[in-house]
């Protein structure tokens, strides 16, 4: 199995509802360093699991849809806490989404898995991973 | 699949036996930066893996009955290889025992794996994972 | 001249006032992981800068002034840019107050120098270093 | 499962071919960070996965033959585009190989799997796994 | 004192002149991680160093004329050993022109020194540092 | 202003006499990763610093005099804390020595300085520069 990963990031303003989040009930907010990974079992012809290139770029995308921002007050996020693990899905889920849609080349079919891991801190991260 | 990670760290004096140890069959010592990985297929009722502050807290606890000791001497160590792997093992293993006994948290019933990485360098590391 | 060096982190909200901060005049946040250096010519009588764990200690206590707040409603920070760099400096001065107050004890006072750095992601971070 | 990892690194040039490739059509180079994991469901009579010593020696052993070079003019590479992912998996294979071999010690019989990562920035890294 | 740095990178091929190069007399290549570090003993109005997005994207001009090229046929560097600690003077001066050619921005006319940092691997970088 | 640095590390067990210590008067070990910074105003014929391949020798070849050993049993270190801070400054004293006597080449002899840092574990490092 190939893979390959970039790496970018967001910072966001949120609140988490529950007692759980002790002081992280209030408006905070974090840098989350994005590590994007697309898997597939064989190289494409070009001897590569997805051009570079478009992964940073569509990763990029996801990301600005994010970045500078109060995820509290956006609407496709109303009601949802905004953990680092669900921020993994839903930024691994649009990837996906873009892969299907042809964002990220023809050779891109071929992808079978997408891994997304948060770094919130030196000393803590999150990821997600599903099928394609 | 999902997870979250949290990073402590512990300093300790050990050696080896046998001699495909080398010059690590002298007493010395190790900082292991320490990742404990908590996996689940599905998020819990607050959109997280577990409660992160348990988790860093009850990796804490199960560092603090190795940290700052010459392992060579801990009773339930004895005879034991304390090798990079092998502590990642008893450390996963002592942590699978937290969540059984409820001390992550009810949500943690829900996990479903645990993997711990050991950091012996900026140039080695060793991981074990197992179910729960 | 030796140093010593502890790390810890704060997740805030805050926003900019200014156009030169583009998107970042939007209410978003930041994960600040903290690198606060302590300086002297010469160790102390235990052969060391500071006590590394009252050095940690405050740091951590410093910095849970600012923790999992949002610095636009931080009384203290009203009408001030709270970038990464201005950031390093309040918090580098008021571990100097500390210092002065005998917090780090009194092998503390042969401190000179304080650094404080803010890493803000992991492709850019700010520094503020004075004299005590 | 048990896995150790150990890091070395190589400089070297090559270029690509293809459309996909852009700017990296032309003669350019890389340092590749490369991280060589081995993994195996129970430790060994020593509580080990493998020799670290000699997991060491073979990775620099195996990256000799690469580094301080312009992968273009290497006869066996000739022909194929050296990417992040493929140079991977020719890393994987050689230390399979090895391991197979017996370079890597009797103990070593008991690997089975390898992955191996070649970080070529701060921000993209590839990987290959494949079963011993 | 204040500073801030910013990260950026480039892949180059390369070749040196002189024994004391051994092996790294062949035409080999480097990743270079490039951090760009701005001083000033003040704060400018908008309480920052410099706008970081500016610093960013000077940096990222800075470097695209080194990036993706064999350094041996750039006229420019022509019979010059591009070593890790030449190349980060070439970019500090660099940079400094286009300091004092205002492409960071009036408030940039502040600043009282450039380091720049490349980081040639995990285990060796150079820097050189500059007054403006 | 240039400097090169090089890295390595070692493996050690100690213990602390004095109250400040706490849990760390026990018998404990660290892994240090070093960071060796040498400098000086202006690059040799060359264009380098020091001859990056002796500086990475003469480093480990100091470190070898410390590895995997319990620094307690160290004749040469009796009665001393070798806290992070004082082994940094006993690794740059036994650096610049071998600088005096040629070891790192005829080009070492316009180094001004040597800085050596220590990282005891992710969150604390010490350092101690010297003029040569």
């Amino acid at each position: 199995m190939f893979s390959i990963t970039v790496r970018d990031h967001i910072m966001i303003a949120h609140s988490f509802q529950g007692e759980v989040f002790g002081p992280a009930q209030r408006l905070h907010g974090a840098t989350f360093v994005v590590d994007a990974t697309f898997r597939r079992p064989e190289l494409d012809a070009d001897n590569i699991v997805v051009d570079i290139g478009l992964a940073s770029q569509e990763l990029k995308a996801v990301l600005a849809d994010l970045n500078y921002r109060n995820l509290d007050d956006e609407e496709e996020l109303a009601g949802i806490n905004t953990s680092t693990e669900a921020l993994a899905q839903i930024i691994a889920d649009r990837l996906a989404d873009r892969v299907h849609a042809g964002a990220l080349g023809e050779g891109a079919r071929g992808l079978t898995g997408i891994a997304v891991t948060l770094h919130e801190s030196h000393i803590a991260w999150a990821s997600y991973e599903r099928t394609l």
